[in-house]
């Protein structure tokens, strides 16, 4: 019988291309932990045909690690070089093993820059897509007269400084459920472009500017767009009032650039 | 006429051979820097020649980088690998820049790896090592059911958690001053081994354990056989008690290993 998994993952998305598993492509995420995970699955069961052999009976026949057909569902697609510290995924798998080996199992065999935070059976409806409530994204920029020497994959060196305040007004205009139309990179986007952003706060911390949003779900490239275009305010290129005339326009070309990828970060997902 | 600067830095060890420049070995913090430093004041001078010229006179003659003679005296060295987030150095340099200027010309042109902190004119006599009073290391461990996906080059994984409280027991018998040669990698060293360990701290923070280490000087290798040394005590495979004898019999071989380069950081040096 097969049980269902949550689990929690933590990543440095510096080497990959993305989380989404894509044909022929080796570097993703999911793609390095599904391997990991039909690994897992195809030695329990290459275990379970020995035992079997010596008792002489067999019931898990011939299936193989592509039969078991590991296909995690994550919350959300991340971009190339956009990390995560609380993504959350779940898994359907064919296995007696309890949560904790498992666990313990995938951070013995991921690499190194890929760990699960957390796993736990759930609930056999749990869906980490379709039950996502809420997300919040961290997008972290860097000014000052050093470097950030330890975390310079993870933030993005501004060249000049930004004005916060500047860039707190423009952000009321974000807040509230709206059309996010021209801050989505898929111009041929088909669904619904209306998103609720209920919360962005921008926080300085000596020489690092982290801008936090929080909201119900984000369209492509949405969060980079956003940052993009509140640091073109905060330098001035910008007024504030301009961001809520760019989201009446539903028109990507109105809005700033997108933010470097390395910058942002998957903080949580809500349930 | 030279000037006198004292500099703090900032670097992650992992891509270096070390601190201290040697004769064919690119890879080196204080050569990384002591090249920048010839560039800019070889651009100042042929800048000043540059003008002189306009005004029919040469002051500054033929010199070049090399006779600059740009030399680096750090606090002391750090090893391969090993990380700072506050070595000093100081450097005089004939140069008419601003320090502002210099420590801005130094962290657009050092590798993204290495940042100059804080750069300021000093007193003639400054001397980074002889001056230096104190320094305090850190070594960085971690056990959990995760990774340290983001400071995974910073940190040292162990397999087994240790006894947090044996190894505040072991640690006092190491604080006083001590001739510390059981924890000398260097077995011929002609010098006194004899220092002063004022303070060794021992933090459990989540899934991080953390032993910051002050004192008024340290032998090759110490801080990293102090750490490996009460490691093991922490994993039982040696009492507390063992490393007061470990201390009196000044026998290296007595000791535990080496800890790993990655788990150190130089944090401070106190003037």
């Amino acid at each position: 019988m097969k049980r269902n998994f949550k689990m929690t993952i933590k990543y440095d998305g510096t080497r990959y291309q993305g989380w989404e598993s894509q044909p022929g492509v080796d570097m993703t995420i999911q793609g390095k932990i599904e391997k990991v995970l039909s690994r897992m699955i195809e030695e329990e069961r290459s275990d379970d045909v020995n035992r079997d052999e010596k008792g002489s009976t067999d019931k898990s026949g011939g299936k193989n690690a592509d039969e078991a057909g590991v296909k995690l569902m994550a919350s959300g697609r991340t971009d190339a070089g956009v990390h995560a510290l609380g993504q959350v995924a779940n898994v359907h798998l064919d296995t007696t093993m309890s949560a904790a080996d498992i666990q313990s199992y995938m951070n013995q065999y991921l690499p190194e820059d890929i760990a699960i935070e957390d796993l736990k059976d759930a609930s056999e409806r749990f869906h980490a897509r379709y039950n996502a409530l809420g997300k919040t994204y961290r997008y972290t920029c860097y000014y000052g007269d050093s470097k950030p020497v330890f975390d310079r994959k993870y933030v993005t060196v501004l060249d000049q400084h930004p004005d916060i305040k500047k860039m707190r007004q423009a952000a009321e205009y974000l807040i509230g459920t709206h059309d996010f139309k021209s801050f989505c990179a898929n111009p041929r986007m088909k669904k619904s472009t209306v998103r609720c952003v209920d919360s962005i706060e921008i926080e300085k911390d000596g020489p690092y500017i982290r801008m936090y949003f929080h909201g119900n779900g984000f369209l492509q490239n949405m969060v980079r767009i956003l940052s993009g275009t509140l640091l073109e305010v905060g330098f001035g290129n910008m007024t504030p009032q301009r961001v809520g005339e760019i989201l009446e326009a539903k028109d990507r070309k109105l809005a700033g650039p997108t933010a470097k990828a390395q910058g942002l970060c998957l903080m949580k997902v809500d349930y």
